[in-house]
């Protein structure tokens, strides 16, 4: 720090007065030319033109914010660290913003109610267009409190006990069919599921996704087969070798996390049984690191998160125009096929 | 959408007007009340701030803002998707900024110069106070086009061509030292480094460290136990292979990312090589859920990406106090120190 206390003087950015003072023009007609309004000669818009380039003159946003009533700025906020789910939907929101020229306040309350308070009044203050919330998992949350300001709010990959609300959510129950389903469509009949805590309602609708496929293929519903524990490594690992003790004829195990699936190939490689020739399996989340990495590279299901955060924010821009939209909208998941379910003899 | 084309009138939020209305006081004596200056009754001055909480009338910041010359906003350029690294150094600006009651615009541009200008534009329309620029990886990169705005900015885990730039970075030099150094203080004396592409900054540092420290500690650099490839899995198990056949007798790696450790530990558990009693491993970047779900769990040396983000904010809250600092500055790295470096003896 300089011993001096004063920040040294920036230079003053140039003003429109600048420009219509270097062009030798009124400033109504620098306006003029500025924003193309009005009639000029071809000479004189070019002019200001020129001038207004060689002095870098950049019209105030703040100025127009205030004239228009609109700010182009939405506030996002995470209610936890910045984290492998929140990333793609970050993603997507940006890019969607992006598009539509809105900048994109970025917050994280750290799951602590107060600043999550303080946050709003800033993004209020700010005069955000509106706000898109963003959780750690899709467990319902209650609704941030607005008072009594209008501003639009969406919530992605975060569910709300307000049901006037509107969330973005993967269809996670979809996701557990189409893991199912494709297990069976590549000849495997006897089926395990291998997930995370069982009060969690990604779990609980993954789990319900697997349950209702097999009815539907008119296969069993064994108890046996559906193990519950942490979202670990450690946990697939483990959670493979009884469910082998259990049953040693499993030919297919649907997982409810990569991380798990990794813990159960691990596994699986250790109780010498191939994959995918005598088990096949199925993870949950596609995250590249790894499902392209395990050995042999793991089919997975996608929950598609940037394009998820790409809807929330093209959802939050139809509400600020005025669309009324409210309601839990389940987005569609796609499986990604690799090595370990594919069989010998494809 | 509703068939009416037009946007539903949204309330229009309270102004200053409407609460001096409300409390039957001047619009003068309102500000007073809500600024807390001048002389008013007690009476008078509760009865405004009841009205205003009333008619939840929120000052505009906008205002604010082009009174004072300063907006309390950053802008935050990432030059490629929200990755591994810029997840926790985003973390630790928005952290730094957020006490600083600055909020953080969130800008993606996608390694496209066209989109890096388009968002910097708008970044300083928006008048933003400053700017952080963030990179994916620390190889040198052009200084960002600000024409002749005078704002402040800082790169953070990205260098810059420009001398005069202020860049933060973490010290891989220093990492590749202390991974180095634990190993031959845990009795390891014929060490290996298995790494990265060979042209990167990351990689060259990291093993000059590594070679350093083996000169200071009185060890031979062996040429054939330093491997460069890619940052994947397949190359440390690959790569593992290679090395053991040169030299069976290596009992000390490190590696230069926990992605490469991992294929390294796969590959050593396939040679029946103990880890850490035949074999120890020291990964680089601490990722959580590599280190600590490996089998067993990683000794990796961690670049303190959240301090490195509250640093860069740190300093450019600094500059934006006039204070002048420029260069590269490198922050340490420390060592987290798990299993795979363990004697069986401690």
């Amino acid at each position: 720090m300089s011993t001096d206390d004063r920040p040294p003087a920036r230079p003053r950015p140039a003003t429109i007065r600048d420009v219509a003072k270097a062009a030798g023009v009124a400033v109504g007609t620098a306006s003029k030319a500025l924003n193309g309004r009005g009639r000029l000669r071809d000479e004189t818009r070019n002019r200001v033109l020129l001038e207004a380039e060689r002095l870098d003159f950049r019209p105030n946003d703040l100025i127009k914010s205030l004239l228009r009533g609109r700010t182009f700025t939405v506030g996002m906020i995470t209610t936890d660290y910045f984290g492998r789910f929140n990333m793609p939907v970050m993603s997507g929101i940006e890019d969607a913003l992006g598009a539509a020229e809105i900048l994109v306040f970025l917050c994280n309350t750290r799951d602590d109610p107060d600043r999550e308070w303080k946050v709003i009044q800033s993004l209020l203050a700010k005069q955000v267009d509106g706000i898109i919330v963003m959780g750690r998992r899709t467990d319902p949350r209650p609704p941030i409190a607005i008072g009594r300001s209008q501003v639009p709010v969406v919530y992605a990959f975060s569910s709300v006990e307000d049901p006037s609300a509107l969330s973005l959510l993967p269809d996670d129950m979809h996701g557990g069919r189409i893991a199912t389903e494709h297990l069976i469509d590549t000849r495997r009949s006897n089926l395990a599921h291998i997930t995370g805590p069982s009060d969690r309602d990604a779990v609980r609708l993954r789990r319900a996704g697997f349950e209702a496929t097999l009815q539907d293929r008119g296969l069993a519903i064994v108890e046996d087969h559906i193990l519950c524990g942490d979202w670990t490594e450690l946990w697939g690992y483990t959670a493979v070798r009884e469910l082998l003790q259990r049953d040693p004829k499993v030919d297919g195990i649907f997982c409810g996390s990569d991380i798990i699936a990794r813990g159960v190939m691990d596994g699986l490689r250790e109780l010498n049984r191939s994959i995918p020739n005598d088990v096949a399996v199925v993870g949950f989340d596609n995250w590249d690191i790894i499902a392209t990495q395990s050995r042999p590279p793991l089919t997975s299901v996608d929950m598609n998160l940037h394009d998820l955060g790409r809807e929330a924010a093209r959802h939050l821009l139809a509400k600020l125009e005025g669309e009324e939209i409210s309601g839990a909208i389940r987005l569609p998941c796609t499986l990604v096929v690799r090595e370990s379910t594919r069989a010998s003899t494809d």
